[in-house]
């Protein structure tokens, strides 16, 4: 492991380089300016090829081309550039430097620097998803549907508002998450696999492939297939930024539902909750002045991020809009996308680490549960006595309610000195009374429908998991 | 048609109710607050269905139920909410005071208030971008296929970084957007469909349907199904708010596609440039102390509207977030929503509008292509060069290029007072050196591709017009 | 009041407005479409009268005008504004066909439309302000401070992380939000001041003016002084975005404060906690079916109105963008601003209204001190550890505290087994001491800084109170 | 200069990086994580050596301390952070370390950690504007100012709505950009200067520092101002977040000028436009394909990174949000507060480079002013002609426009022929008439405003050059 740069710019280039270097490593061999230089010399090979195939330039000459793709470095991409002030030209520079003179025409012939660099990045990202994010978010979705089920029976005070509601058990509050998070990797899936190349020239009508063939769209999708990618419907220099929103809009709105699970276990950590809880290490400093504090940090740090990512999306629904067949203000912009890639993953990997050693209290969330059970009755009770022919059942359980709570008597204890509700309660049946009595056993199907949700989702994302992707 | 009150926050309210009274009464009536109440009467009706369907009512009952709820007035809820502070408990109370007392425990038995409210809006939505946006948008769609094939072989040059670059025509710059436009109406149309009700009760349990089913899901599936829904996969008080999310992004992105080709007709219609203008009507007022002056003013509306807008999907992501079985803080924030919706619609009719008396001056597009020409020729030549054998091409044609423009000659004038370069210039075809002296031909296949982009996506749409949708 | 109209398409129009229909009266007098032009045709009036001070047009003419602008209706200029489709010149038209022949000419010589609507929007946000927002923050912050100063010795526990800290008390919680609101209203109040108007024309460079007087700058300040506004350093067709933009985010930055009050506020509901809450009103449903419930809706309802404004500021930042002399991609924006005025003035209200009612549980508050009291120990052990001059303080206290958590005991008895710190905590003050066995001692200066902040800020904002402003 | 590392996940600190090495280095030593080492470090310095003012320690340990802080290096803290987990912690340990036992209880006593952080990142961003930003947006300012002056008397056609409209001067154009960049000099300036710090305690109180003092706040006070700062009016855990949202907002405000004046010249940059220009190196490519293109890439640059920082406005607006005394969620977002910074700088520094060598083409100027210079008339003689008492003259002189349009003459000869005019013009001043026949003339007061601002804003900005800042 290299001694890691403390003096950059950005935090994710030291600080959170720092708290996971491996994965710092694995997914800049996919995001990096190196990683670009790489597979931007990809896809001139995969062009040389393609020409070789349509006879322009010989296999041999393809050869030595996609030999020398392979060899060429970043450092001296970025020396030559130095001199030309422009990127693709000097990949292209270094690249024909490399082949013999017969051969130095056929590199980048019929492409513009776009196609190049478009390409490359639709690559780096879905190769990036396939071969990390992916699985990264398989994995969290794995730790949680394992909490799900496990937890699918243990009762929990269902909150909303952040005041007691009726019962859930905790398995089913993971529930939503292992639906919601299934959901959104299915998108990010389907929206890296569609992003798309392209090899239609400087304003996208096939201007100098033409002079070559008389179907170049059809020489473009041989070009990108050998890359496996597939050409978007039209492009102009640029391809239709509407691939990238779409995944970009994956992205964010899977961070959201990290976001959204890191506010839910953050909360339930409160002091007063207490229900659920990070195992600690045994060095681990909660607080620089208060050694007796546990803080819930790594999903405050979750959440920290989503901050950080979710507004970027208004610059890609920016980047949308390129005058003409294009203008370069999309430029900066775009090689900062990457980041939103790399921001899921930090967050993924960050939930996937707290989860595993994720502490539920069960006793805690009895007790919370025992503190407003007996108020908890009066839905039901509520229900019950409409269904069985009360005219006015809303508005007597909400005054059963205030007149127990201010006698601090149980509700239901309150509901026997009312005899005028006898006749509606008798026709209860025996299952329908004991919810009255057995709140805890008020929670619908939650614990059914956790492990169901679980097993639904874990047949969806079957197809998504070891490379049958795409 | 009602007057028009001026005095309002909103200027969607009254500004641009006013810019087309019409539309905007057609959408308010999914959309306002009145159209809220009234969509979610009806899924208080047919949750009386679905209960008499299982026998827990009387289909009397439930028929009962849904006179009344077809019965209910805004007013009467607005009033009963005063009283209340809470608008679906009002509209329980107002829809029961119009039944028998029979009948009134049935109506929303077993629901929670987001239960009909969610629901609702999805339908809202959904009927929305059904019946009005999803044909706004393919009427939009029609007058730029149309435009794109009537111009199909207009050559104009084509544009990046604001700097002529090589040929494409006038058709196949729309054909962009008639592609990307279509991906749009597709994704929109899509996002609609999936719209999801729920009716699984105040913490997505099913907590309350259960002391009546044992089978609490499918009785959901069957309220919904009486409206035209599916449920989500699971929910809290909430559906999942994935579905909304990728709703917004489908609006947002279509803006944008509206915003670009927007951006782009304003700056072709630059005083320098005008290659395309909008036909005035002949008391139009240009500006008030300029007569003379043509603003693209639509196409600048259109850009504002894009700016509105976009940044509200923040709005939506924020709201992805919600504290355990739900927390308040979307309340205001999705009322707000169908502003989406009526901002999309806005700037596809004000584009619609403009686009069928668009007025393409091709004269103009002439004169602004031979200004330049002679230098397009530059990429053929370097090219051909290159193809030819040429060891730097690329270098070769820079020099040349700056030669040329030294000396205010045209480039295949200079070309011809190099004889170092005839040796590669012998190899070219008949074809191929016809390009460099008729740059007009360097268009490769604009026209073609323009024809059948718009064929092709024709075909895909199809599927999407007259009501198949769903 | 007139009957509220339910078929708008925002929220803000009908069931927001329906909530406080007279503070929705008293804006719309200076954000509606027509307040608008009844600002419009005050300008007007100040041109006129300034060209009469010039001696361009008689007194009698400018008189004539004034009259004429006074009795404008938005309904005349909608209706010319259909002939013309611009509103400007429709509304001069309608000045125009209320005088003289001979003092037609006069209406808006030598302004440009700009000119005129600008400076409108400056004097309609500056007087919303004034006699509007301005009061009602101050009404909200008078509230606040009252807490703050009764709550100032209500010993609370100190939240960091969600986690049982350190003591404060709720007055110093409180006054926390008195300096940041005092803040904001100073910076809402001072940039609303610093709005300004135009005089200078369709590009800012006096044309027309000029044509009449050698110091047209003059004359524009004389126009706006009679206003009582300045103009900008330089404008273009329009003001310089930047006074908007400072507006704008004095205002969204005042609704970041209005939120964490909200959001700390709805957390202190929370069941577990319940340390402060809201009275409710007698019948006043909480849930639909669940009577019991008595939710923090007001809070969440600030916290959803943070997340609908907040994001529009991007909107604002895109206005700082306009081509050349003026594109106008921000007219239609423009037109949305006031709504961030608006949306302020709601979120104020509410919290206005919900303060006044605040109850504070201050035994609630003692009990969830107590649950954790003995461990805020650990903070002032260590430190005073420290400072008595033990080695390692911070470790030794952290070991304790883990002890004292496993034994269950109090951690100032498990400090009593532990002799080898007994040197060092002799070295101590009886006052220090006292905190260890005493920790709702632990407060710091709470109580008094909780006073001084009020007392501090009343001072300040004393300057902005009885118009004084300006 | 040591090598740059390619392999990074953000652009900022590869490319951007190569892009001005010596630019990064001077940034990175005030907003790298290695430079907030240095900084806490720095802090906690200070507060050893106000301990020892007030007696709590010797004057020797204070001096020990300073010298251990000075010696910290980020590598140690970070091998000690992979212990503690806890970064400031970790900086104790490493000061502690390199001090005599006696000492080390002196180190961070009464602290807590985001009373270092915070100080820290004040003073880190503080310095950054001080000594790097501000002199490099009073360069930019210089270089603006200069071409605004030399170019006063440049006539060029003003543009709204990307239409001529009436003249100014080009120099009157960059005036603009004068004093918009000027006020926002002003403003990064003072919100650079009201950052503040904290040395509070862990929820705002002073709970620690009151153990040892009966004045903590004077305290606080006296460890900031060997700092060179001062506290906010009463802080939480961490400082009031809206010192550095009114910072975040100058910045990204300030990047609003700077793409504002980068959309001017790049579309002036266009070929039909062509009155602006980027002097080229001899060897820069323009396009990898069209050798010949002169591309405005530096502009769309500037334009490009203003889309990736304005949108992180919004991280800031919800890190206005901290629950009770403070949630951590603002810790990884406050991290990449540095990047707003250094964005800015980026757009500067390219903004000046290209600046430096900005060609201005007045030939190209003036062939399209010539192109509609007698449209141009029809603005003063609408005027005037109203001026004069004509009843009706912006409708005269719209219908005298569409006839010299449909005959192609110029508008004043088409007035010749309109002898019912003749009264009016009669009327008229020779200066005015002249205005009608040489419309160069109508530039107002172009020439003279844009040496004034240059003038008032020198003037303005002098007390900020040359360190008088703060």
């Amino acid at each position: 492991m290299p001694e890691i740069d403390f003096f950059t710019i950005s935090p994710l280039d030291s600080r959170y380089r720092a708290s996971n270097p491996e994965m710092f490593a694995a997914y800049a061999a996919y995001l990096s300016e190196e990683a670009a230089v790489r597979y931007q010399a990809k896809v001139e090979a995969a062009l040389a090829r393609a020409l070789a195939n349509r006879g322009i330039c010989t296999p041999e000459q393809a050869e030595e081309i996609e030999r020398a793709a392979a060899a060429v470095t970043p450092a001296e991409v970025q020396e030559e550039e130095r001199r030309t002030r422009h990127n693709v030209r000097a990949l292209v520079n270094v690249i024909q430097s490399k082949v013999s003179p017969a051969s130095r025409p056929f590199v980048h012939l019929t492409a513009t620097s776009v196609d190049i660099t478009d390409t490359a990045r639709a690559l780096q990202f879905r190769d990036a998803v396939r071969h990390l994010l992916l699985p990264q978010l398989l994995e969290l979705w794995d730790l949680w549907a394992a909490i799900a089920r496990r937890e699918a029976d243990t009762v929990q005070m269902g909150r909303t508002h952040g005041q007691h509601a009726v019962p859930i058990t905790f398995g089913f509050a993971v529930a939503e998450y292992v639906a919601r998070l299934g959901g959104r990797i299915e998108a990010v899936a389907h929206a890296a696999e569609e992003l798309r190349g392209k090899m239609a020239g400087a304003v996208g009508a096939y201007n100098a492939a033409s002079l070559f063939f008389d179907d170049p769209e059809e020489f473009e999708r041989e070009v990108l297939a050998i890359l496996g990618l597939r050409p978007g419907s039209v492009s102009t220099q640029i391809v239709e930024p509407e691939y990238m929103a779409d995944f970009a809009h994956a992205l964010i709105s899977t961070l959201g539902v990290l976001g959204n699970f890191s506010d839910d276990i953050r909360h339930l950590q409160r002091s007063e909750i207490g229900e659920v809880g990070e195992a600690f290490a045994a060095e681990q400093v909660g607080s620089s002045t208060m050694p007796h504090k546990r803080n819930p940090w790594n999903f405050e740090h979750v959440k920290s991020l989503w901050k950080v990512f979710t507004p970027r999306m208004l610059t890609v629904y920016m980047d949308q809009i390129s005058e003409h067949q294009r203008d370069l203000t999309n430029s900066a912009s775009g090689r900062f996308l990457g980041e939103l890639i790399y921001g899921t993953a930090l967050a993924s990997d960050r939930l996937s680490r707290v989860c595993r050693k994720l502490v539920v209290d069960r006793a805690r969330m009895e007790e919370n549960f025992n503190r407003t059970k007996d108020m908890v009755v009066a839905e039901p009770l509520y229900i019950l006595l409409a269904a069985a022919g009360h005219p006015d059942a809303h508005e007597a359980v909400r005054r059963l309610t205030l007149e127990a709570e201010k006698q601090g008597t149980p509700l239901t204890e309150t509901l026997r000195t009312h005899g005028e509700l006898a006749p509606w309660l008798e026709r209860l049946s025996p299952q329908q009374v004991e919810v009255l009595y057995r709140p805890e056993k008020y929670v619908g199907i939650a614990a059914r429908k956790a492990r169901a949700v679980c097993d639904a989702w874990e047949a969806r994302l079957q197809a998504l998991r070891g490379g049958q992707v795409g």
